[in-house]
């Protein structure tokens, strides 16, 4: 379904070509300082524009907020806001009806659905939708402040192209005035080089984004099935297109020996903290004081125009797909968007189950 | 919290050398046949008896089922199940208390709970603790077989060896009859030599284990939170010392073009499927009638003879740690048993919310 | 928070004087026929145009349906309607200003939320808010419709009067022609004058609403918690001035013998069924195949014109609020409205989780 | 299913004549005193051994804590407890099998789980299962002793005799002392005798009790459907023989006037609160800081020794049952105890949703 968190809950809702996406935020304490800029800002984020490919048009979203906020404040009721579609062109998927894309949710929705699936931009399937979530991880961020934490991600492979730098959270942060949040510079040119001839040749690339919170207070989080490695892996993984989760350094983990891979546990300014932080920042799965930082991979859009082979399914015939209409030669900054909203969702809503954030009385 | 899953449901609880662990199982339809043998032969598959190291004393769990289960048939109410812990040596833990090992849960627990964790055999964080799950998963399994649905897994990776054979879900099942399940005999030969070597050295190795899930209907998972790949990461990344996830190829795909990485949708005995399944079997996040498939990763155990940096947490002066006691070297075998084991419970809990298996009537 | 349901699940939102109110309705399979006349049909029964004082413009509601539905059927994906609140006068609720009304929610909002509650028409805590109810109850007989699940409610008592008559499902289902729904003529006229006569003093008079379900298939419910008698009573209780819940024969059955109590288990057409139905359709909180009935008692809309002691908070001092705007005389048919709703939700939910209801391929 | 609650929440599992009954008590803070006395104290509170014929034998439970437990205080981790059931004669119930007991749950587990269903006492719709939840009751009174909140009740009604006296929270908890607690000795007098009639008639009796929780923080239960009337309600139904339910004056505000079933809202001490307390402590389902209080409504016991009428389900023809064995000739005292205890239960989740009670770090 499209329902997510415990005490901080979203539902979403909409398809890519349907009327309109949103999203309803339950659970946000009254008093917050909400204003539709702040929304504004965390859609402004996805939009890319210094890349033409990724986003031709660059046009801002038109949204809403339905309830939920008054004099720009929360008022502790749910918060809904929709955000318009545009009226779009969909004849381009017309030729795509019951020829399911391969790669796409397409074949899933037909053997599920039926008839009855919105095709059209990809429907329900689409990375359009998790606007939806980038809105409820604007407020979330918002709620995450009152704590003094902070969500930030970057892209650290696309296409292939690695970065090969140390970093840190500034310099991610830094990266966002770049035209994708990339702290290695020559890396995000040999990334812009692979998004163009991808474009060229009418395919798409894939790669990996990383996304880190700081300031993060130590006890988020609960053995055993309510690690926050195991929420990060359900919200990173409920983003289109995510394909593996690596907690902290990952798979890199696995490969070393257990006294290499642990980190050290040392004084720091009178705290108890870790020398290194492969671990990602927690423990048990438990946060410990320490950064949550983690990495998401994306498979390349499976939107292509090379030809492809796929079933016209009213004559249950093979069927050679040429699809002509506009597609992202690569989601992965978008969704790296996402991963941040999805992030800052799974922490606020850890700090409201652990009681951080009061809600019984207004916030702040 | 230690609950799991919406209509196939478990609670599970203990410390390690607390009084038991255990499991409550609800959802479950009255009539499934379902013996202690059921169980008994899941947890036996995570003895590993023939390598000695990992399980010295090769003794069989002791367990009681408490409850919901009649003349060999559920009925319907939650399955209690309980395994006695046996009277072990915990002296060897009390250097450790107040005094973290790095990589364990135990500076987390330190934080969150004060002094009152049992830091004991890792206590609640312990491997032991996932004996519980294999109980549930034990009856999931039961559960998928009236679908037909099987689950099963093998280790691809241990201390750095990899596997590289192709492999069936038939020479996976093979493998259980070796001393560990590996597909690739040299590999097997070689990742026991590590086992070996790093027991010598004092210290502990990763790895990866593989899940596979056959006969799987199409339709199971949900747009958008409950996609079967994000449901299968939580459960995954929910088992002590898993650092990574990865959907079918996962990051293999993350590096492909899009005309690579997509599976080309073909006719098949009559009906659509893949040509290739690189996705792991769900497009969208929901099943296409393919096998699922997905590998998760695993740091090296955090026990290791090795002198450790730490803080000793009374004095909040520097503390460098030898632990002596017992420690398994490596962690992915039983891992991988409980990743089966929470494979089948994801499941099978879609396939009661999906309306497969009844619950208004008896099963069968 | 404003989620409801396991399966079939709801999120709603909105203020009574805010921009919009609505509900996210999940869990509905695809290829359920569902147009906007359905919705309408549900929110008109909620007008009684015939009772001038109980709705004196007499407008239908303006909604839209903005995702989740396409060609007339359900896509299996969220359904979310949204009803647009009509520019309204709120000019009536400046006084109300941190000067609560006795028996609303104001006081218990502005000891929550601070400044940040929106009073005007009583906010999120209005009866307005039930629209958002009737939609999704809406969709919710759709589903059970499936199933040939009907249900259906009337007022069995208003401002004291209570009905005396017998009656069938046949003569609950007649009255709604009626300008409430009361079965007897008698009792209905007897209440028409109890509303005039309240509207005349300046007060309110509350009341009593039965639901009935009829054709629900047994085995709906479990133990412990999941009775059907234990949702129906969260269900109802939701719903606002709420104030009392009995099932079936309810308070009179504590005061019966268990001889008299008991409902005698009888053959019926070669099943078993039982003799009476005191029960309310329930053993044990599990359904029975007998008709599921039930009683929810309304108090009186806390809105009065006559005077009334309250707390000017501003200036913590005594304050008598004399309420110069509409009010509602009473909420009960309106209520009955909303409780028809939840229980449809209740029973359809159910039935999706016991599997009645399949959701891994299109209905019908 | 056995599950309940949202941050303090519980699984439940056993059948009246199984090996044992128990519970799984997970999102209690570490660091809360708990001992084995704390919930020897409750589960004493239910045997009532003054009146032999509610309990002849007056056995203490013979219950163990499997996990949670360290020193007399709560590690933070699922605490389990199981109550072992007594060898007990179930010979009784062998007339019984397949001849469904009238007004028992017997023929909805029939109808539901076929032959499958444990009907030697109830099963596991049996009042023997309420042990369970007075156990998690008590850890949840211990919780809201943080908060200063005390959860006590007493009976008001039983055999048709009504309480008629003016009651203080402290006769309630005075009344304790006497063999029920009953407010009023000349009630309790006739209740008493009503209860010998009925053992003598070989009948039963039903009745009500009232619940009081004080000293309840204000802002506690949220808009729309976790009002705390709604979550109430369900607690309350979820006990077996539970009928009916009354939030504050409940049935008798629905036959007021508005004018007089509004609390007045006045300055108490400096802050704002209720001149009256007829809504039950809560306003839109918020508490306010006044005491909460409900009645809930028991059927008689079903079981009677009266000739009742039911069919022999292994040949489908009509049978005349004369139950012989022993029976509860009320289960309203202790129905009273686990009413206790979910109003307890349903409380502290609300203060932990709330962030009132804190779990990152140990209480206290």
């Amino acid at each position: 379904m499209s329902f997510f968190g415990r005490e901080l809950r979203i539902a979403t809702f909409g398809e890519s070509h349907g009327r309109a996406i949103g999203v309803v935020i339950d659970g946000v304490p009254a008093g917050l300082e909400l204003g539709e800029e702040d929304i504004r800002r965390e859609l402004d984020r996805r939009m890319f524009c210094n890349i033409p490919v990724l986003n031709p048009r660059c046009e801002p979203e038109e949204f809403e907020i339905l309830s939920g906020v008054k004099n720009g404040k929360t008022q502790g009721t749910p918060i809904a806001v929709v955000i318009w579609n545009r009226r779009v062109i969909s004849s381009y998927y017309d030729e795509l009806w019951k020829r399911p894309r391969p790669g796409h949710a397409d074949l899933a929705y037909y053997l599920k659905y039926g008839d009855n699936y919105d095709h059209r931009g990809g429907g329900r399937a689409s990375g359009r939708t998790t606007a939806a979530l980038v809105v409820a991880g604007a407020v979330a961020k918002k709620l995450l402040a009152i704590l003094g934490v902070e969500v930030v991600g970057h892209i650290v492979e696309l296409g292939g192209v690695q970065i090969s730098k140390e970093y840190s959270v500034d310099d991610i942060k830094a990266a966002w005035s770049k035209p994708m949040p990339v702290v290695d510079d020559q890396a995000l040119k040999a990334m812009l080089d692979e998004i163009v001839k991808a474009v060229r040749e009418g395919d798409s690339i894939g790669g990996a984004a990383e996304v880190w919170a700081v300031n993060v207070p130590p006890g988020l989080g609960e053995p055993v099935f309510d690690k926050i490695k195991a929420d990060l892996a359900k919200a990173a993984m409920s983003i289109p297109s995510a394909v593996a989760f690596e907690m902290g350094a990952g798979v890199r983990l696995a490969r070393m020996r257990g006294s290499e891979a642990n980190d050290p546990i040392v004084l720091k300014d009178g705290r108890v903290g870790l020398a290194t932080n492969k671990a990602g920042g927690v423990l048990g799965g438990i946060t410990v004081g320490e950064p949550v930082w983690f990495r998401v991979y994306f498979k390349p859009t499976p939107s292509v125009r090379k030809p492809q082979r796929t079933v016209d399914l009213s004559r249950m015939e093979p069927y050679t797909l040429e699809f002509k209409g506009r597609y992202d030669v690569t989601t992965v900054p978008k969704a790296l968007v996402a991963l941040e909203a999805m992030t800052a969702l799974v922490l606020a809503d850890h700090a409201l189950r652990a009681g951080l954030i009061r809600r019984d009385r207004p916030a702040g």
